[in-house]
């Protein structure tokens, strides 16, 4: 079927590509004009505007936005706005705060257009594997894009969740896990490396991939890190965060449901940014101020 | 080869049943006559003691001990010292103690005979897939019992860690991890259960093993078990934990390496097994002594 990709990234680009390769009819358009030019050289139809995407495509209008969350959406939608027709569906493929989502399918629905949100996982390994999908909004809008799904997922990777917001929530969720997922590991092969055993770390990850209890495909994007650099020593042990951990530490804390692994491996990303803290300084002052404890005195 | 094996549970038998599959000869023993008459009619060699199974091996003889650890296990080194020679090979294939691993080795040296530390992986379903399996000790011992390693695990599913303890040690470290995985995706249900959404639960934790980043075995099955009971109202919300994770927070603390995750998540074992605790009703009164707080009387 025929579908408008608003964003190329990374994630849009490599979608673009599956789509057009199960035979789908891809119009596309990003702020990047090369990458537009790139995908148009596989066979996607270039688009140089929002405007100009709506223009190119039949109602009942497919839009699949793929822009980071915030502003870029609430803005990609104030363009489409003008340009599109009731019974439209513009699709949020992206990382947005649920939310966000039940607010924008509120405001879309007064004007007749239906809302996804598709919490979408798979990362740069999607285009090979297939996405896993997760689906909020009205049903029959799903149904509408559902071809679009069969291509993008692999075997029964995707899923109609329920009410707007669904997805992307359900999505917050599997990030929320993801988090504490990848902190387990990380403490583990932590501790490896300081003990007093000389481990072969690489070959313990891809040990623990072959009948443990701990496989997982997690495990097998360690394995493969630590083969190409057992000591890891070409990164620096600074994490980033893209938001979904936090949303979930909040909804944590809203819905009075305790998720200590999940905050700790949060946590444990922030701590990675700072070094000598306010607070580590605080503690070796009181250590100091009650007993007279040796500190170490800032250089 | 011919192998003696003693103590035939779950773990035990399962592997006596791989190996008589793999066209290897098992002699057994375990305090259950019920069960040692079991194996025999699956195949294995019958004996009705330590002492008769060391009688009916021939040197170097190789011991399989899958007894619990702690005092069953040097019971029954104590048991097969006086019946054993220089050059046999003793195995403790359960979840033991590194520390108890090395100093065991370190004794039995002194007779002559090794002894391999080799952690497994797998559970009950290790019979059809195969454990994972860790090894520690003497590598000459490790080379002699190979061909059996090479039946009970998957392909690719033994290692040779390195020195007496290093076996049961990666074991501890694996099982510390599953703590923390199966806690995160604990945590990430437990908020899909209370969330203003109506989500099917048994599909999500399906839906997220085809293609997602969280696809585990684990959550294979968390599917299994959402599947079987969808609200899990069949069990008690009460954790047992054997050992593992308890060494993993020790080890931690002994090498002054943070592991949140892991501590959180044998916290949250803890936590599960205890209510109307000392310090709620702490934290209880000091609300009400500082604040004048509502609190709840003891009923």
């Amino acid at each position: 079927m025929r579908v408008g990709y608003i964003g190329l990234g990374k994630m849009g680009a490599n979608q673009v590509r599956r789509l057009l390769g199960g035979g789908h009819e891809v119009c596309g358009y990003d702020r990047s004009a090369d990458v537009v030019k790139e995908l148009a050289g596989e066979g996607m139809q270039p688009a140089d505007s929002v405007e100009d995407l709506a223009a190119k495509l039949d109602s009942p209008r497919i839009f699949w936005m793929l822009v980071p969350q915030g502003d870029p959406i609430d803005n990609t939608i104030t363009a489409l706005k003008s340009k599109i027709s009731p019974g439209d569906i513009i699709v949020d493929g992206g990382n947005s705060n649920f939310k966000d989502s039940m607010r924008r399918a509120a405001a879309l629905k007064e004007h007749g257009i239906h809302y996804l949100d598709i919490g979408t996982s798979g990362g740069v390994w999607g285009l090979e594997f297939g996405y896993c999908m997760m689906i909020g909004g009205d049903k029959s809008a799903f149904q509408t894009v559902e071809p679009l799904l069969k291509t993008l997922a692999p075997k029964d990777g995707y899923l109609y969740i329920g009410a707007s917001g669904s997805g992307h929530y359900v999505k917050m969720i599997h990030n929320g896990i993801e988090y504490a997922l990848m902190q387990a590991y990380a403490e583990g092969f932590d501790l490896l490396e300081a003990c007093q055993f000389d481990v072969d770390m690489p070959a313990v990850a891809d040990l623990w991939n072959h009948g443990s209890v701990i496989r997982s495909w997690l495990l097998e994007l360690g394995a493969r890190a630590l083969k190409e650099d057992p000591k890891l020593s070409e990164l620096e042990g600074w994490v980033n965060d893209s938001g979904m951990g936090r949303w979930t530490a909040h909804e944590s804390i809203d819905l009075s449901v305790p998720a200590p692994t999940i905050t700790a491996a949060l946590f444990a990303r922030f701590r990675s940014r700072r070094s000598n803290t306010f607070s580590d300084r605080f503690l070796s002052a009181l250590r100091n101020q009650f007993g007279g404890h040796a500190v170490k005195e800032a250089k």
